[in-house]
């Protein structure tokens, strides 16, 4: 078994934790690589170990870090890797454990008692082609100048779905409606369920409502106002500006993320972490 | 090919055209049976062809009237009848046709070029048993006296989901999801998904959101202050109080509704018609 | 200076609290009333002393309970007596001090180191008639069904504001902005202000949205669908059902209700309350 | 009796009317000033009689065009000098009159058969000092990278009022009430009312709710994450870049801006409006 090591940078105690889980796995007698960014913020681990992110291919990744560590590898990262996610966040919807459970999760993973608990993603299509990051939270087609709305229409499957003037508009996984997607107004969603809410960002007509589509539907989103660029944010992380031509497309991606969990539990679990963010 | 023929009662033009309908199928030759209660307001059907709707079992019944009168065949009829709804309502969200088409609707189904849309519907078990009739659009469990909140816990497949003090809590399918359930702050759900939304009804709490959940989940609603009595609506069609210790537990009914469509298009159609509520 | 007390009746330690301060103030040598309805519960005071709610006369009203009591003691209370409210409930937007603080906050009114809070109330008139409590915090038109839709117009100064197909119609009070009205969508109104905020409670129209208007306009409710009965509930507490034709109006009351205060502080006292509600 | 006249510059119809009000008004004998921007649009004015809108010095200024045009001229004119506006613009909350009626509404005002609508607006102090235009409608912080939350405090009178991690915080009077603070979810506000409405736009906590204050309330604005700048956004007009130490300060203008109104009637008038939004 080959394990990957990655901490949020900017916690000394993640990267403390971070260096401890490689030196058990070590000693323990497994491979482990850590990721060049991690290391170049505590420089303590094998030279030999460190490899880019992009290059990983192991059999589990340990993120100790917040629900944004844990974004970054799934961006980066090249093949399907199981995440065993230790919380140094905030809320830590998408991780598993708490740090002073980091080595007792370790030793179940090595045991093999654990599941896969798969989610969807979303690809994002510009003008047809792929070069945008997918989406494990949301993709957001926004304003390109903050307070000025942008005039969008939006098709599901080809057809007219809607059409909103509004700060942006919210298309979202069930893992990711309970960020962005939740802030514009959309429900929550089952992680089990194989859907996509679309929810318009302050739109201007009251009637706009958020929609759960089925996520094999095919989203086309196109800027109205042609005279004004829009801002494409894939999980608060990828940033890209777009020219009001560009034909915006939002499907499911043939990839899917994958948790290290050991229990298949989501309530209470996971709506008592949304009532956690009062 | 056997039709049955059902009006909305309160409204002469449904009535007259039902006759019509009636008269058009009789003369074609196909056997054709009437709806006791659309009788006793239109006394003109052969008293032959006039049954309650508990008995039929045709091969389609064509409703005219609004959505209210589709849940009224729905509530009654003990088979999964497809409907071909004619609207003489106010927004038709069920209904396929408006009354001019209605004709020509009706070559289409006696040709066989259409489709059957099925919807599914949610079955309320009362300490287990089942006494009630399915849901096509929703279940609410609501305050007993309007304006006192009750206090409520529900659980999606045992776990506890969350706990509210409300006016109620609307459980809905994605054909009542831009019914009742929208009012409470629920989204559109793409009628094709295989889902339920679980809204509070002017929680307390703001952190209260609507969730989206597997229909295949069993939800369970306890009431937690034991001295007051919930209502349970039904399709805003059936009402019964019940006692504060009632175990209600709402499941994915074996029935499904089924509705005679001449187009699988969704959108705009669907969606223009919630925009129409304003 | 002569004082009454009144204690929530289905706590024993207000009970016990309302007889310690009894106790305190008569060994001062205060006139002291106390509440018949209290005196049932706690059959320990003077006989001489025990009067109903509606005859009290006094300076200042020592409530002991939660917003319930609260509001039970503004219905009945003929005069406009300052109330020193002491937190035995849940919330307790509207009393003062928590019950250790008790004999300290005597002690300051006993000193006249207190200011007088004084909120708006609402008068609601039924065919021209005052013949109903004024409300505290809101005056709710109801449907009579809870789930069936009531179709109300509704009109600011003559003019109509809006017409609604809803559950109900919220008309509040800057103190009653935090109860039925915010569940109903309402916003927080800072309780200096003299406005009014109308919140439909689950419109179908998603257009219907909250208004604040002058607490001087003249706010006149007519229900359209004639055939339906209404509920008129003010604070939670007193409800009667209105025939469809009655009509409603809704004003300012020439009474104020008066609170003792100890600090003028809004926030963050006040703000954080809300927050509590989670 | 002296007048200004200024049009939307980038509609045809709107300069055109522009010149036939001017003319109409020289030939009445009226003293007539054109905005110098409006004058560029269409090279057919006196070159005598045109002026920057700042040096306007006139009795009522007659505006061609929507909301955006009048916003324009209440930031750059230095008196408060009434507005007469004609709507050519999609909404026109702002304006009193349609093209058709403009020569009438013209004879109204030389008659002095009108009155004048005063309406307050919000200044805005950056570290205590008045440099950016006073706000009609709104003043908004936003995040200064969209999709990116920002994390603000917000302080009433010098009490903390809320804490938020949203994409902004608008702080809009009862005339910007039916703009973006409704988009964010902010109540309709009575145009005669002399309070504020602070609503967060977009917060993660589901509790952070939009609350109505006194405009003679001092409200002051803090950015806690001191390594993010903030947009501030006035009207949607001025927009400037915040340095995050910036202390913002928002309090109501000494300034008014005045309409010319030929009638007091606000319901229906001004509600149907909001509802053509849709």
């Amino acid at each position: 078994m080959k394990f990957g090591v990655v901490a949020r940078r900017d916690k000394v105690e993640a990267l403390k934790l971070a260096y401890r889980v490689y030196d058990f796995l070590k000693v323990s007698g497994f491979d482990v690589v850590v990721d060049a960014d991690t290391h170049k913020y505590l420089n303590e681990f094998n030279e030999g170990d460190v490899l880019p992110l992009e290059e990983f291919d192991v059999d589990v990744i340990v993120v100790i870090g917040g629900d944004g560590t844990i974004l970054r590898v799934e961006h980066k990262t090249k093949k399907e890797i199981p995440i065993l996610g230790v919380n140094m966040g905030t809320l830590g919807f998408l991780t598993e454990v708490e740090p002073h459970e980091t080595f007792f999760a370790l030793s179940r993973v090595i045991e093999g008692d654990y599941y896969i608990d798969e989610r969807i993603k979303l690809r994002t299509l510009l003008d047809g082609e792929n070069k945008v990051p997918d989406a494990l939270n949301e993709v957001a087609v926004l304003t390109g100048i903050p307070g000025k709305i942008i005039h969008l229409k939006y098709y599901i499957d080809g057809g007219l779905a809607d059409e909103v003037r509004a700060d942006g508009l919210i298309i979202s996984t069930p893992t990711g409606s309970t960020g962005y997607s939740m802030s514009a107004g959309g429900p929550f969603v089952d992680p089990r369920l194989d859907v996509v809410v679309i929810a318009p960002l302050a739109p201007i007509a009251l009637s706009s409502r958020p929609m759960v589509v089925p996520s094999s539907s095919r989203i086309d989103v196109r800027n109205v106002a042609m005279t004004r660029e829009v801002i494409l944010a894939i999980d608060g992380q990828f940033y890209t500006y777009l020219s009001p031509e560009t034909e915006i497309t939002v499907v499911r991606s043939p990839r899917k993320t994958k948790f290290v969990r050991f229990s298949r539990e989501i309530y209470p679990k996971y709506t008592m972490k949304i009532k956690s963010r009062f």
